[in-house]
């Protein structure tokens, strides 16, 4: 079992290429998690600018085909190396298909950044104890298999889907932490801003949402300890397209990421 | 002055290379608006794929170096050709310089889509006559070229940063229509969806915000009329990093799109 810095690294091949293992435990039903691929592609882009600018500010992923578990390409390309922020493309190649196209704006994170203005709270939790730990084969059909290497305990007021009755509020919410006690960095956000179950299920569709598109802002360096999270449904639109929120806030009750995405809803 | 569609069409020069003419009128301050070209980009996108896809689901846009008015060229790369879906990398490129790099998941939206769910409402504005109708030239040093080509009509209750008082409220809010009388299609929600002042003045923030990162979802085919439009700081952040987010509703109040931007601020 790969920590997640293990699991998310790659090394150098030829100028703008970088070889990646995608491990089969960060993945969702045998697929590697979109949010770990987004990982993956971001370590790429920083060490493609030698480190320059070592925060993704600004990520853009959108996923073509998804990849399966083992090798994989990583082609990078500097778009503009500037003094306060650097643009990388990245792509995602396995078999020489194409697997995800990635953007990145890159910057440098002050330790002790504050916010000038915010209007955002964080979610209002039950203590940890007091949450449902989310297990890897919740069925004989399905498999998370990133609940093996993530604790996830979600706020059982949300959770009525699970026993047949949604309660319609677009929400879910909880604690995110890694099992191997390993703290989040910026690219470790990337991650958790797309590992809780999709929104969707608050509202009675069913559960496999595939996400089309994700963009996520890093906002801060986290502070060690598991991580507050809270993924909102904001509009569910025929025929089937979602457009989810997702924000992170650190042990210290700083906004520390903020993601949106596409994502294809079925109701069944 | 040509109107949004004439100062957005593209031109097949080679195969995945088209050619544009930035109009120095859907510009601020001489710069073409950032929106704009998400929008000139898109129309190649959809273009490079004889529009099996008519409709940007999901659009990012990465700044790298600001374009002039004048020609420009688009080079495109069909990423993937899906039944329900494709994506399209795009990149404006002029003199030499890359300016802009944009990827798309394209779709088809159906005329009479109606939301499954929702927690959005739209804002409640003042009927358009009491709103402040916004003009190009507010002072001798500043020109808003676009305010030519849009009515931009403001909620005169988040205008104190006009007179030397901001509201505190991180909101701006009203209409905006082309003053041709053009409707909207869902490019020129691209564009509406960047319009607006920042929401940074009304929270004490000097006047330049520089747009790092661009994302938009178009959600439904906007109603003939005058937009109605809501752009909110999220979070600033040390030093001087904000997550903006601007959603838009058709003259019917149907939400046609949702849009999030990290932006550079500056506090003079």
């Amino acid at each position: 079992m790969a920590g997640f810095v293990d699991a998310t690294k790659v090394a150098p091949v030829a100028d703008g290429e970088w070889s990646a293992e995608l491990d089969g435990q960060w993945a969702v039903m045998g697929r590697p998690n979109g949010g770990y691929l987004a990982a993956v592609l971001a370590r790429a882009a920083i060490a493609s600018i030698d480190a320059a600018h070592p925060h993704p500010l600004a990520t853009n992923a959108h996923y073509l085909n998804p990849p399966s578990p083992g090798p994989a390409t990583i082609v990078t390309e500097t778009l503009r190396r500037g003094r306060s922020v650097s643009q990388v493309r990245t792509r995602l190649i396995q078999d020489g298909t194409p697997c995800v196209e990635g953007v990145f704006t890159l910057g440098r994170l002050a330790p002790d950044a504050e916010p000038v203005w915010s209007v955002e709270a964080p979610p209002v939790l039950p203590p940890p104890q007091e949450c449902r730990l989310m297990i890897p084969r919740p069925s004989p059909t399905v498999t998370v298999e990133i609940l093996e290497v993530i604790e996830q305990r979600l706020d059982p007021a949300v959770l009525g889907h699970l026993r047949g009755a949604p309660d319609g509020g677009g929400e879910i919410r909880g604690y995110v932490g890694f099992v191997d006690g390993t703290d989040f960095d910026p690219l470790g956000l990337l991650f958790a801003a797309d590992a809780l179950p999709p929104a969707s299920l608050t509202v009675g569709a069913s559960g496999w949402v595939p996400t089309l598109e994700y963009t996520v802002y890093v906002r801060a360096l986290p502070a060690p300890g598991p991580l507050k999270v809270r993924q909102r449904a904001r509009l569910i639109q025929q025929p089937g397209w979602m457009v989810e929120e997702c924000d992170v806030w650190d042990s210290a009750d700083r906004l520390v990421a903020q993601a949106i995405q596409l994502a294809s809803v079925r109701f069944s």
